[in-house]
Formats: structure tokens, C-alpha cells, sequence
């Protein structure tokens, strides 16, 4: 009975600071880094990996689209081979400092518009998770259970994790309830806690229509902005904790630990 | 007696195309493959690996300052952090698109005024050795005998190339002409020629003083842009060939050569 | 009897050349100049309105999605408060050049990505024709016959040009056959000089069913791209003359006269 | 016995805040604007136009080096080419969003690098007044008393406003004491508001030696960021009000105020 809790991280770009990554950090075993496109820089990248690999926390890369000023979450029309070579890049980008930082990476979490895109289509699906493949087939890719993109994964052979929100609520088909419905969000926090615990435990949850449906939680997503971020992950991991579900990265709490030695590219 | 020669490679951007790459890249050894901040991006990395490594031709990352407007070759006042910084990045990314291919990486040769800036500027250079180093000690960095560059990556321990060219003027220091000297070229292709092959048999070449000067030819620099770029390429390769000059990538003409397996990270 | 030529110009960036920009110039009536988001850098604008003054070539804002990787060619999911805010940006821009050079600005055409959805998306075409209107209600919009962007232009109260393509064939609706179809294009020049000399003279077009349709034809596209683009440019105006049809700018040929004073803001 | 206070605004990016601008605006009488390239987006051009201008604020144009990844502070080797045309650009851009808010823009201040290159190099000094100029010959530049700008200002014939800096200590020769050194800022807030009456009534500071020495205050820089910068802006203000000094923009309080119409480009 585990549980991985990720949170986008390293999504300061220059002189610009957003989130509350130093306070979220100690409270979640896999942070997702922005990787330049549509946040992030290259020393961002440096100290948000050194911050992450210090307390123990897997570390993965968070592609976007290449739209820094719209953040990431404007939908464009990108072809399938676009979205493969601007996820290979920027796994790549990452990878650099993690070897610099001797820490393997653990995964690979699509940004934004990227993520939302890939839920519904099959070919853009198919190439994030074939960019993933080529870089490194032992990353895993995180997505919403049922997406396409978890499909694509499978298909081309590379581990998985299945992601769940605490704080949104679902449809009966096991998607999200869009932002734009007033019920989108779970609001209050021990309530989103007590869906979480039953989430990874019963590996249920109730849907907007008050009945239970199926689904798969191998990681809880917290959002790394507004004003308690690291008290709602401080709670989350305290109420995991307490209901006897370890809380752990996929492949162990100690996955980004400092490697030994560095070998072939 | 054996040399390199390498030229730029992927300047091109999106709609932009840049150089005669095509037209070039049957002619050297190692291609220096711009990496998206002066130039290049994720496609044009893709496709450029692709096409040196169907030729067996060595691939390195050319990474230079986020300026492409400027393309790269406006001096910009970095930190030897930020320098740092940028490079691992652009190596990493590189990396990413090397590792999709199955290719190794097989060098690291600075781009524009970063590498100019290098040359001058030791915690500059220190800070250019020593990200190379840090994503992967092997790579092997190119630079400007007697330069800073060079000498901080014997410091830290890397393989390096002492580059030369063959169509540029030497000061008697071993430096450059600055290219505002109307001196700067050696414009006839022939004479470039026979003092290519004179660098790197004799290791010497003639000054614009008239004296000969020691110097060490490891791999020569050929441009990729200008109306003859392929001939030009295409001659100093075979003249060098006539001389008995094997023409060869630092570690091998098939450095390029597909691996196997990939491996860890 | 009259009509506008225009052509894309000015899309070069930095480094990086794109279009024939002078070969084409002496050909047309109004140049639209790329303004920095999809093409275009401030350099390549001031000498792309030096260049189509000197030969009394009309200026226009030329404004795209910010979206340089992809030319702008990309459609993106943004608001038309956010379409407001960028052309009103990049027509400013424009402006700043055409005061510095004394001539004024005749009109506006969006670019690309941006020039499409404005077809089809009425509030996104109300944006862009507010845009238009609050910097300068005089500016003339240019778009497809029938299309929102002319609506939208026409509800706010700017004066429009209703813009037709000599070498693109025609739905029975009016609208263009879409490039994925083989029969998009007029491939003959001569061909396509008839076409236009009718669109011009008859305000009828032949669409792909073999119908004649009624079309309004105040300027013709012509592209600077491709090996021909010149010739063609040069072909067209030369087989509109010969048929008695003026080539002018909407407001005249030497709209871009130099001004002999600029006043107030 | 009348002065200015300004004060950076605008340099929020997308989904990045920096600055708090709306708290510092209502002590302020003009805003210098970000345009785009070293900080600010088109939508954050139009929104802090709108809230200077509703508070009576006059506006004007903050042009940066293209360097959004180092807020435009790092030196970079423009041109004064490359200089003009980036001032020419971003004030015309700054200028469309002007026009559609119906008012005229007051004043240009460079920023960062840019303004201190400007204070020491002639060449790029003239380039940037010229720029001014030619895009509106009755912009006020700011600039430091005795710097290169504004001597180049008076050549080129423009208007001026010396700017002065509360915190900030003067060396004997007039120019700021370098951040670098620890007595570089005046901590003090009750002091700099001493000095600034000082330098407003009798035209002299007392500089590091202890010594005063003649200084011309026409406007008085704020800066947005820290914590406490509303409060400062409100006490330097409230401080020259009681020491019987007008706080107003150079051409009055009012010239923010909405034109009745806007005419010619």
C-alpha cells in the first residue's frame, strides 16, 4: 500500500520566481522540472535538481510546448514529430544536469497543454511516449489513467504511473470535471485527503454524480502555486501517512540519491 | 598523421535554413551541431545527427549564448555560473537527441563569443571544462591552441583537440588576425590547403610576419556557410589525403557508428 | 479599372534570410512587413521600410502569432483579448519605423496562423479589427472576401481591401480549396495572370467545378518565396497593365511618399 | 520648486509577476513601461497603461536589451545600429498601446544595461537619442546629469530629465557609487527623503567624501521591487510635499490625461 506524491517544480524562468518550491519540496518524493520551454531555465534547472536530490526526492523531466509567454497551457497544432523532438530535447536538457548532478532521473510528466493534448490523441500520444522510449526506455511516464498517453506507454514498452488529483473532482467516465464547471475542484482539504486514502487503498473514488468508479492512483499530483501549496502537501502526506499508506517514489524514496560513479553517455 | 575536420552543422531554425550542410557534411569528420540557443532546434538537431550519423560522421554539441538574434556572436557579459549552465543544458539536450539515435557523443566545441570569450577569460573557461565534464568526462573538447579553453580542460581532466584553420591568418603569438585586419584570410584555396597539410605534418605554420610558428593541428575547422563551403571542404579533405594525411574523427571515423544497447542514463 | 499587388516582406531574422524581398519589391504596390513575433527583427524592419519607401511601395503591419520556431504558421488556442494585445503590439512596432523613416502606415494584414483563424472566428476577427482601429482608424485591413476579419472590419468602422490569390483555385463558396488538396494551386503563370486580369475586370473567378463565381478583387497576394517569385510578381503586373488594369496602392502608388513633417503622437 | 518621481512598471511576463505595481502607482507621477524585450508582454503593455493612465500617471517607454533570461542587466555588444533599432521598436510598440488608450506618451528611459552602456558610450548614446527622436522629437529621455545621454539628448534636440536616485550614494564626480561596494545605498529611509528635498530645493548632495556637490534633480527615481516599496514611494512623495516641493510629471500631473481624439499615425 504506497503512493507517490509529484509536484511541478523549477518553473522560475530568470528574474522571475513562481511557486513555493523550497516549502513543497520536504513534502513530496517526485518533483517534475520544467525544462526551458514553457518555464524554467538552465540554472533553475541546477538548483531545483540540487534542492530535489538533497532531501531525497526522484526527480523527473516537465516538457512543454515551446510558449513560454502563454506558460505552456495554450493548446497549439503540433504534428506528432514536432512533439517528439521538442519532448526528446528537453528530456535531454534535464538529463544533462542530472548527470551533472550524478542522480538518475525517474520519469517523464508532459506539461500543461502537452498533457491535456496527449489525453485525447492517439498520434501525439504515441510520440511523447516514443521520445521517452528513445532517450532512456526505463523512465516512466506519468499520466491520467485511461489516457492515451499510459495506452502509448504500454505499447511502445515503457513503465508507467497513473496519476490522480486529491483536490479535483471526476466524471463517471473517470476523466477530469472540466476547470470550467463551478464542481471542478475539491476544496476542502481533509475531504481531498480522505479521497486520496481511499483512492490508493479501495483504488476508488466518487464521482461528480455521488457514485463510485474505478481508478488507478500510482502517484497523487499537488500543485506547487497559491498560498498553502505546502500545507495541502504537508496534509496530503501526514493523512497518507497516518492511514498506513507509505508514501514513496516509484522506485523508492531514495531513488535520487547521489550515484557513485557516471558511466558511457 | 592523421586529422579532424570539423565543421558547424544545424544553424538552421524553423523556416530559416542556414548553410550547406548537405552539401558539406560528406566532407568532414566531426560535426558540431548547434543546440537551439544561438541557433538550431529540436527538429534540426534530429535530422542533422541523422544525417552525419548515416555517414559516419562524428557528432558533438556546439552550444553558444542565448542570443539568436545576434546568432550567437555577440559578447555577452555571463557568469562563469551561467556559462555553466547553458552549456550543460545544450549538451544535455544534444544528448538527448544522440541517445534517440544510438549514437555516442563524441565532442563539445563552444560556439561564436562563447568560445572567443573563452579564450581569453579563465573562470570562463573553467566553468566551459567543467560542465563538459560533469554531463560526461569523455567528451572531448575542442579549442584554440594555447587558449584558456584548452587549459582548463587539461585541469579537469578531459580529452581535448587543438583546433586550427586553414583559410586564417596567424599573429606571431599563435593567435588569430582579428578578421578586422584586412589580413585575416588566406583566400587562395590552395595555399589554404598546403598549409593545412604543413600544421599538421610539420606542425608548424608561416606568421603574417613570415616566420614559422609551432603549431598543433589535432582537427581543422572548415566553414559551413559561403558559396564554395562544399568545395572547399571537398579540397582540403583530398589534398590533405594526397599528402598522406589520414582524415579521421579524434576517435575514429565510425565514431558515429550505431550502438547496440543503449544503457543507463 | 484598378488593383493592389502585395507581397510578404521583411520575414528575415538575424542570422537567417528568407524571401526575395528585393527582387520582388520592384513588382509590387504594398509591402507587408513582418513585426518580430513569427518573423522579422527590428533591424530587418527598418530596412525593409527604407527599401519599400525609396520605390514608393506602400508599408503595412504584417502581425503573426508569436510563434518564431513555427513561422507563426501554427494555429494556437489564444483569446481575442490576447490577439487584441499582440497585433495592437506588433502594428506599434511597425509604426515606430515608418515615423522614423516619415512615411505612413497604409494598412494591416495579419499573418498566417492568425490571418486563418480570423476567418472562421468571429470574436478573434472583432479583436484583430479593434486592434487595427484604436492604433490607427485610417489603416486599411486586408483579408479574404467574405471572411469575419472583413465583417469584423466593417462593424468597426475601418476601411478594408479585399484580398484575392492569382494562383490558388477557388471553392464554389468563395473560400480557397485547402493547400492538402492536389488542385490547390494555379501552377500556370500565364493561367494564373488571366485568372487575375478577371477577378480585377469582371469581379468573376472560375472555381474548381468549372462555375463562374463573383469575386472582390482590391489586391492580389503574390509570394517571395519560391525560386520564382520575382518573375511571377513582375509577370503579373506586367499582364494586368497590358490588359488596361491600373497597379496601384489603395491610396495611390506613392502612398509611402516621404511626409514632410510628423506631428504629435 | 517642482520635481517628478518615476518609477519601472510592467515588467510582469505571462504567467510571471514581478513588481507591485499597483501598489507604488498612486505615489508616482510618471511610469516607465516595459516594451517586451527585457521584461513586460503586450497584454501587461495595455493593463498598466490603463492603470497609470486612470490615476493621472504619465507614461512612458522602458526599452530593454533583448535578454529576457537575464532582465535585460547583462552588458551585451550591441551596435548602435542594433541600439537604435531596439529603441525605435519598442517605443512603437509601447506607442500602438498608447494610441489605443487615447493617451500621449511622455518620456523614454532605457533600461539596465542598456541605460548604463548609454552613460559611458557616446556612440550608443547618440544612437539611442536619434531613435527617440525620429520616432517622436518631443519624447523626454531620462537619463543621469552628466552622462553621454543626455549631452547626446541635447544634441540631437530633445527634452531631458535629469534623474536623481534617493538610496543610492554619489561619488565626488557625480556619478552613483557601484553596487558593489557596501556603501553604494543610503539604508535610511527618513535620510534619502532628506536628500532628496536637498538635491530638489538647493540643487546638491553631499557625497561619500562627505562633500556636496552640484546635482540636477528634474525627476527622482522608485524602484517597484522589494518590500517595501510602496511605502518608500509614498514617503518620499509625502516628504517633498511637506518640504513645499510640487511632486508632478514634467508636463504636469494631467498629461496622462485621455485625448479628445487621436489624429494622423
Amino acid at each position: 500500500m504506497r503512493v507517490d506524491i509529484n509536484c511541478d517544480m523549477g518553473e522560475s524562468f530568470g528574474a522571475y520566481t513562481i511557486g513555493a518550491d523550497a516549502d513543497v519540496l520536504p513534502h513530496i518524493t517526485s518533483a517534475n522540472i520544467a525544462c526551458g520551454f514553457h518555464g524554467g531555465d538552465p540554472t533553475v534547472m541546477r538548483t531545483t535538481i540540487a534542492a530535489a536530490s538533497a532531501l531525497g526526492v526522484a526527480v523527473g523531466a516537465h516538457p512543454g510546448l515551446q510558449d513560454l509567454i502563454g506558460f505552456g497551457r495554450r493548446v497549439m497544432q503540433v504534428t506528432p514529430q514536432e512533439a517528439y523532438d521538442l519532448v526528446v530535447y528537453q528530456i535531454g536538457a534535464l538529463l544533462g544536469f542530472c548527470r551533472a548532478d550524478g542522480i538518475a532521473m525517474q520519469h517523464v510528466k508532459p506539461h500543461g497543454a502537452l498533457y491535456n493534448m496527449a489525453v485525447a490523441q492517439v498520434a501525439l500520444a504515441d510520440a511523447i511516449a516514443r521520445a521517452v522510449h528513445d532517450v532512456d526506455a526505463e523512465l516512466i511516464l506519468y499520466g491520467l489513467p485511461g489516457s492515451h498517453l499510459l495506452a502509448a506507454a504500454a505499447r511502445v514498452g515503457i513503465p508507467t504511473a497513473s496519476e490522480v488529483f486529491a483536490d479535483r473532482n471526476y466524471l463517471h467516465d473517470g476523466t477530469l470535471v472540466p476547470r470550467s464547471r463551478p464542481d471542478a475542484m475539491v476544496h476542502d482539504v481533509n475531504e481531498a485527503i480522505r479521497r486520496a486514502v481511499r483512492m490508493v487503498k479501495e483504488g476508488v473514488v466518487t464521482d461528480v454524480e455521488g457514485e463510485d468508479i474505478e481508478i488507478r492512483a500510482d502517484t497523487i499530483c499537488v500543485h506547487g502555486d497559491g498560498p498553502h501549496a505546502a500545507e495541502i502537501a504537508r496534509g496530503l502526506k501526514e493523512g497518507l501517512l497516518e492511514a498506513g499508506v507509505a508514501v514513496t517514489a516509484p522506485r523508492g524514496s531514495r531513488v535520487a540519491v547521489r550515484l557513485t560513479a557516471t558511466t558511457g553517455n
